[in-house]
């Protein structure tokens, strides 16, 4: 890749996902028998890290921990490193208990979203990857057209259904995640469920039928009462809960009374000193002292989008 | 929506989802016995349509059509249109023919594909969300998590099983459509599968762990083995087979050897004067005399946007 890097979290993957190697199955046993091959270990939906110094950083085993992987989820092909060695992911049997050996001894099982912060970008996109494919495996065992079970097929790239031969592939949920803009000011809101204080980007799922720029129209509408007259696009992100693709937007929206329906509770309105503060510890406004998200979040880009344009 | 038109077939959806009355169950019920109620019918992914002089139109029935509809399937809530009328679409018995009464006086069932060049844009986008809904049901009457069979509601736009509770909506599989450039010249493709003569951009589903930048970046360095090192975001394609999210793009490309993979037979690099003529007819190449999709595929709409950069 010699892309731009990418601001956001768990964008900017490492791997050479090889994607034609997922068919050669002799390819996949030799990969994953290989010494240097490196799997990435979860329990639930917890990945296996060590602390590095003040960070923290993937704990990947060698070839004998498939062992202990569970009988109904795959091992799956994550790709080959910069120099050469093979990837994967599996799924720990469920009986096995992190806090007993032999797990408990080789790292600790961490929740993906609060150590983000803590892992290097590429170790995080390695990570939000195999979440994503593991956990899409976890809720997929069956076929949606049949109910017949499903076997994991191509690396783990793909599920087939024993019955009916269905295809499934794993899900990717576009999200559009828009910035509201006026006059030189910008619109952040809050959700009962964020910490305190905290204000964000409004956003909700692309829906069959919608172009990006009508899905993101639509939520600003339902969300806030607002009419959006033209839409940019600022940056996408992979989100690994559970595995949505964040469209990262800026709407122009028309003068109007913000209305609230039950996502949203409050909103305020900044300017771009405002946002800047917000962005960097916090700004006193008429809803209190409130911030806007930290990197981790697509939101706090795409307020630092809106803050460079002239 | 107060939006710039959407140049894509599919897009530039007319009514007002009213995605709140989804959950009001008893408004639905009122709603689809209103004498104005229009129902979309569907035999299997064909939408019945009319013959409006040299275009076609939707030709929604009353009320009672729903006596006809597949117990299968759901009615699905479509929104409300300009004057008030609340829009449902509904799939018909499998048992009912279209060739014979009482099917066969209502209209024609039309192959949407085929048909969407010869109606308007919002029929077009009304029936393509209704196919994508539509099918998006057929294939998924079980729950993929225990394999139960699910049930339909809130209007057609969720599933929940009636075993584990597990909530099921319709999938949005985003896909990645994108054309490389270098140099002031611009690169078409060649699927087998294509009408003799015709090239177009390259594409492919956006992967779990990817940003769109970087599904962009793997699928040209798959399929024609260039390096892209920047990705410009030209406008989405909402395309109901079955129910993508096309998301255009503008790949810059490194100079190195072309090298295909298993989808493409062959590239062609155009000029500007070369990609209009291939627009509008056909331009001559070293290739044959080829040319590029009509307006109806987002393809069309990648490359004019090209000609459009200074």
């Amino acid at each position: 890749m010699k892309l731009p890097a990418n601001p956001n979290t768990f964008a900017n993957y490492p791997l050479d996902r090889s994607g034609h190697r997922r068919k050669d199955a002799a390819w996949l046993e030799a990969a994953l028998n290989r010494d240097d091959a490196a799997i990435h270990l979860f329990h639930r939906d917890r990945p296996l890290l060590s602390q590095a110094g003040r960070r923290m950083a993937p704990s990947p085993m060698g070839p004998g921990a498939v062992q202990m992987a569970s009988p109904d989820a795959p091992i799956v092909f994550l790709g080959v490193d910069e120099v050469g060695a093979p990837h994967f992911a599996a799924m720990l049997h469920p009986d096995l208990d992190p806090t007993e050996p032999p797990l408990e001894s080789l790292g600790v099982f961490t929740d993906l979203r609060s150590a983000a912060m803590q892992l290097s970008g590429p170790d995080a996109a390695v990570l939000g990857c195999a979440k994503a494919i593991l956990d899409w495996h976890e809720r997929h065992r069956f076929c949606a057209k049949c109910g017949a079970g499903s076997q994991p097929q191509e690396g783990g790239w793909k599920r087939v259904c024993a019955s009916c031969a269905a295809e499934h592939f794993p899900r990717v949920d576009p999200v559009a995640i828009m910035l509201p803009v006026r006059d030189g000011r910008c619109m952040l809101g809050r959700q009962a469920r964020f910490p305190a204080g905290m204000y964000s980007a409004l956003a909700g799922f692309i829906e069959p039928g919608e172009s990006i720029e009508e899905g993101c129209a639509r939520e600003v509408l339902e969300e806030v009462g607002l009419i959006a007259t033209a839409v940019r696009y600022v940056g996408a992100q992979p989100w690994p809960f559970p595995s949505q693709l964040m469209i990262g937007l800026i709407a122009e929206v028309e003068p109007g009374d913000v209305v609230l329906e039950d996502e949203i509770d409050a909103v305020v309105w900044l300017t771009k000193e405002e946002a800047r503060a917000a962005l960097s510890g916090g700004v006193d406004t008429d809803r209190g002292r409130i911030f806007a998200p930290p990197p981790f979040a697509i939101a706090h880009h795409i307020v630092q989008a809106w803050l460079a344009e002239p």
